[in-house]
């Protein structure tokens, strides 16, 4: 793991389009994008098939049929294709803007004849481990369904497609509601893969800062701070945007499809325990790194004044002896000089202050914290 | 007291059912999974029976009864059984998901016939001292209740059972809303025993912080933290499952036994009081430890700084008369080392600057700490 | 001031009944407990009684008479009285449990013919110093009043028997509904003296913290804060049940009445104000504690290097004129030792070196510091 | 300023008055206390007239006179005044309680006929530079305002009088609500000039903190966030209090005195927001003064490390050529004293070694920040 | 950056005008204003057309006009053109105040057929690079709209002119609502370039931190958090404003022009989500400066500690032979001076000690760190 987020990766969640100071409504889209693909999947209970639509305009013919019509657009792009697409689904020019400027921040907002959702889908980049994210744009209509992608690349409806071919679990059975309901829901499982690596990296630190914590563990614990509040501030408006779902009796979604939905509510909120969970974890490992560096801190210190205590009163000894008064002047001049035992005395004396300290600073216990002094 | 949770009691009150990107209804059960057992209690106020139901599809006759019915299921198990049991018991794929997927975060949720209170039951781990804790959930219907066990081993409702047999208290009298209420009784009445030991814990802690902090204490004080966080995240939905009873009025639950379960109400708020100030004491034991390394490091520093000042003037002194100058060639060149009374003279000024400094640091009261140095 | 609560003061304010596992309304009553006296006052506007009444069925005859029938319970006690006192008074299985199965969390709860008002009164314990309290119970019908005391020796209620004895005041005039919220106010009213006991403690906690801090000063900082939290979790709901008190229009309250209970609000406020005040007052003492220890550090760190600073190249210099260079073989080997005024030289440079030093670190303004080591 | 408020000052803002046990309504005025002086200042568009009232009975006659009579009264007092005021103004006892039983928390009560207003107005201290504050009470009628001042010599209002006399602004076209305006406007912007030290004083000691900390400076600052709570406790219960007059449609306060209220209100969200900022500020300073206090230490600690590192191996060095060894011996033993180039040698050696070290430390950037250490 | 907001910078954002003890409704403006310059754009779907106003009554004729008719104030200024615009607009004088008074809290009111929007624009200033801002009011009438610049020198609103003037965007084919909905949107994109500087403030501090910190490192974090407190208390009642404008179906905004607001109130929010998550970063990079220097301290301490530990012991073995004993007296008495190859052994005891010193340090990890000081 880096510890700085790369700068390509940065503006993932940071919802904050740079297009600033323009008309309302205008569409910032880059020069070099290539016009979205549109696909079509158009099923009822007894058929479904796929088809590429070219033109947007196309779309027109399946959105009042009473078969379930699913648009999706693999990345943003074309201009022309936004305008004719606004006027096919009848889009309001902030709608527009919301769904091609990204990032934008999650929410929901309800027109007469259809609701749109601003969603984020999340993934780990494989190369720098740093989770990224998408936006992911819904258009509620009564019989039809438009899914715009940021990118092209992402796959995490797949497995609903699949659902759909395949005739499995009750997909085909119900109204457009619930595949709205199921992409969410796929949406929302996409974060839990994110969550367990975050979890993982959590323990991972955690046993860092514990055995043998270093410089860059405090940057690492911020960079996962960090990171935590960009989930967390992905989920929490998505949270309040499928609450707003449940609670405002919006006909397009049916009472039977917002029991699913409030089991997305649940697992919104399961995330965001977790995220709190995982914060929390973070902040308590900040304490442990800070008391582990002064933990460190006493250790040198011990190992200096052990080292001085012992030699520095020692050395005293040796510099008495050291000095030049004449012994011949005077009998009290320094007469252990002169003494048959005065050098085996002396070691004597040093050995017996020497381990006094010693001593000393083994009934303290400093020598039990010493041997931890790696642990 | 090990310091990690162990990993295999580390996925409780995770809520998180790793089982994603499925289909929603869909049920993962493990494969090694044995069918649970259904356990049926039928009481009323003149007699009651127990009987063991191989079948789901066995309980259908007991729904409707004016007799009060209680199924327990202990474990989850085989699929086919909770076909039959959604089917008999008129359940949404939703519960059953919510029921089979554990561990889910608790909650509450009402049908038209019925409603599904999905809790968490807690126990000590008595090997590694941790609290464990299992999904209860119940299916409340007019005369019936529906209990599953996620595991075989919980006993914590026989105490129920036997007021039910012995006809003790109220409960042969009352409907099934008081059998529901008694058992939810039952399982919040577990969390004391386990708040209890945490209560220990934490004056453990203080103790050891206070006395003979070791550097493992603050992984302690966390890991404690970390836990009440836990029960915290079990009790905190619980309490609000049960305030939506109070206030909502559900027929289900009749005037009577909202009385009662206003009482749970008030268990778990005092639950919920005892967690916040157990991690309020252990935020303050973090305080205390902090505040301890750094006393210990203050009596290391007062230690060297002690035998240094002490020591290296007298070096000093030592040194000035080991200097070699040639007392022959002036009468300047450190007479003293002539002197008669030189020696002597050195040792008494040696004593006087080294109890001045002793004498410095004792009216500084640094002495009256050092004492202190292992309490 | 002991710095931890003593055990046999510990659950006090823990509210946590340790009779769990039971059914529910069962007492659990101790065994050796006597059976509760039962005191009743019995007045109206032109005269009052008082009487010892044997068994609690004796207060029937007092229920419906027009005069007000305040019956007193020092002390819980014999489960036959509480029976009968069940009966006597219709009350609910779950309130006699609430009475007798001390301590339960201050709450209100409304019945019929009745509310129930669990509260909490606090004393100083004169021996430790530290607040004790009990819990009160009343149970406040149209035209009776009964309040049970935990303990026997609570003397908070004399001083309003002697308003109505000697007919001070209104209380003679006024109803059932009038004595009940005296006796709320006599109840707040001794909070007052225990905030003006911490509020000195807090004081002496902060001259001793700028002053003298001792290693226990911290502890004492923290056993404070935890009594003041446990203040503020008797007064917060009893803060509750007033203000639902106020806002439901319970017809057992008249409206006058209901404006003498807005000054008690208002009391309560006052202390809880009081206590926040007093709790950010001992966070802000951890601070200056620990800012202190770190200064403290700071004083010996100087003192080591002062003297190491200026004692090393001293020492140094000594060192060097104790080499042993033999001044015969060769004019360049130490000729200082042998000028006429090279010990002088010697003593001049050490001067110089050591004023240096000294003069450095005085217009560091070290010094100026040194003289408020022990301020 | 000194560090702590002068006891004296001390019981402002603790809104705690503590004449307790005592008969509800019952007014604690200090035995010394003179009877309050009665200003009456009566006016309508045409005509205004100040008097002095001898008797609250002569207050009467005013009440329900269309014109705007103003009584003032300075100073709490003489208890017959206030059974008399009472009666007059028609008060509730709980009102001459808090009228009277100085401080109570700022708070406004709406009776029948009459709103009452406890508010506190604040000055700041000439001689301490403390801010203190004396409570001011409001009775609001249909015709008259009442004001109660705590002590004597406030003069906040006069440059309301001011305008009443010389009938400057609006004030003598208006209604008796808008005098009431005038007056709780008087009293918020008097908050100003004392948030205006307050500020200043935030800017000296964030001056104080980064040049020169010394021991006091965090003291000082907790006795600031101590006052600025102060500040915080008077004027967020008189926004509720405002507010509620704005939300309420009291009947007393018309429209149009509405529309100036709110302007009120904004003033106190302003003092509300200008006192959270400095809190903000305040606990900032706690960050800096301790980081200064960990650098300062720091830089002492280099000072030791360089003097130390320097000059420990050059004394052994010198102890080196100390030693005794006898070169008659062997060759081997000690050739350097011999050598004609030996004492040269050995200085060139301790350059090398000195120089060394002090390069080394160098490029370690230390030196830099040694100039630093009184800045 | 200089690390505090120049004084003439400083009153920004502070809302709090000093002009107190004033009439309400009272002008405070200042001796040396010149009369504000008063543009006129007025527009409909056909045609547009400016012109410059000399004088407020001259506004009036426009005011009913079908047109939309902004009039537009640079600089507040003359009394007397404020009480006239008061009287055109019949703007009551609480607004008046409002405009003119600056600074003062954003803040909308409604009145009867107008309604008032105090709002503040930002801009980052050239020189010192904080951000300014000035207070922007809006007066939106049926048709007409007027706008006040507390300077002169801005010209945010120049985009919405060009807009108005080439008939871009759907600006000349909406009502007044949608010009002042252009506005606002054009104030609340000026926060987003203000945000983008400080986000790279936040990346050039914490690179800072991480790899140099500086004494004034903390100093410049916490300027930075001030002012993005600053920035949050401009926004932050902004959005009130506009929300309240969302929730109130004041009539003067079309349903139309609604769908716009919310846009702004999304962007709004997304800037209140920029400024906690650069509060976060502030607030952790506070962390990771003290971390850095107990770190530093941390390796001052080693590098002493090694140097010491080493030369210590060796300057005590050295100082042995210095000693004098005399080896004539004794053979006892330091033989090793007498030996032949004795220097050779002591300078080999020294290595040994030495490097034994080395190795346990170097076992201990410390030079790994020594390595890393500068990093």
């Amino acid at each position: 793991m880096t510890y700085f987020r790369p700068s390509h990766l940065r503006n993932h969640f940071n919802y904050f389009n740079n297009a600033h100071n323009t008309i309302p409504g205008s569409l910032n889209l880059q020069p070099r994008a290539i016009a979205p693909k549109i696909t079509l999947i158009d099923y009822n209970k007894n058929q479904a098939f796929r088809k590429e639509l070219e033109n947007p305009l196309d779309c027109a013919v399946y959105l009042d049929t009473e078969s379930v019509s699913w648009m999706n657009l693999d990345g943003l792009g074309n201009e022309t294709i936004w305008r004719q697409l606004g006027e096919v689904f009848n889009l309001h020019p902030i709608t527009l803007e919301d769904i091609v400027n990204v990032p934008q921040r999650p929410k929901i907002v309800e027109y007469d004849d259809h609701l749109v959702l601003i969603s984020r889908m999340v993934t780990i980049d494989k190369q720098s481990n740093f989770f990224v994210s998408e936006q992911i744009s819904f258009v509620l209509g009564r019989h039809y369904l438009l899914t715009i992608h940021e990118k092209f690349d992402s796959d995490g409806f797949n497995e609903v497609r699949d659902r759909i071919r395949h005739q499995k679990g009750l997909i085909r059975e119900k109204g457009v509601d619930y595949l709205f309901y199921a992409l969410i829901d796929a949406i929302i499982d996409d974060f839990f893969p994110v969550m367990e690596i975050y979890g993982e990296l959590v323990q991972l630190l955690q046993n860092e800062v514990v055995t043998t914590p270093t410089r860059q563990s405090l940057t690492k614990i911020h960079q996962l701070q960090q990171d935590l509040l960009l989930i967390r501030r992905a989920v929490w408006p998505l949270r309040d945007a499928v609450n707003s779902l449940l609670r405002d009796g919006n006909e397009l979604i049916s009472d039977e499809t917002r029991v699913y939905l409030r089991d997305c509510y649940d697992h919104l909120i399961q995330i965001l325990d977790m995220v709190e969970n995982y914060r929390d974890l973070a902040s308590s490992l900040t304490d442990i790194y800070l008391s582990s560096v002064s933990n460190r801190m006493n250790e040198i210190m011990k190992t200096l004044t052990v080292v001085s205590s012992v030699f520095i009163p020692l050395t005293f000894i040796a510099g008495i002896y050291g000095m030049n008064f004449n012994t011949d002047k005077s009998p009290y001049n320094m007469p252990e000089l002169n003494w048959y035992w005065g050098y085996v005395f002396v070691w004597i004396l040093m050995l017996i202050v020497g381990s006094g300290m010693i001593l000393f600073f083994w009934r303290k216990g400093w020598f039990s914290n010493l041997d931890n002094l790696k642990k």
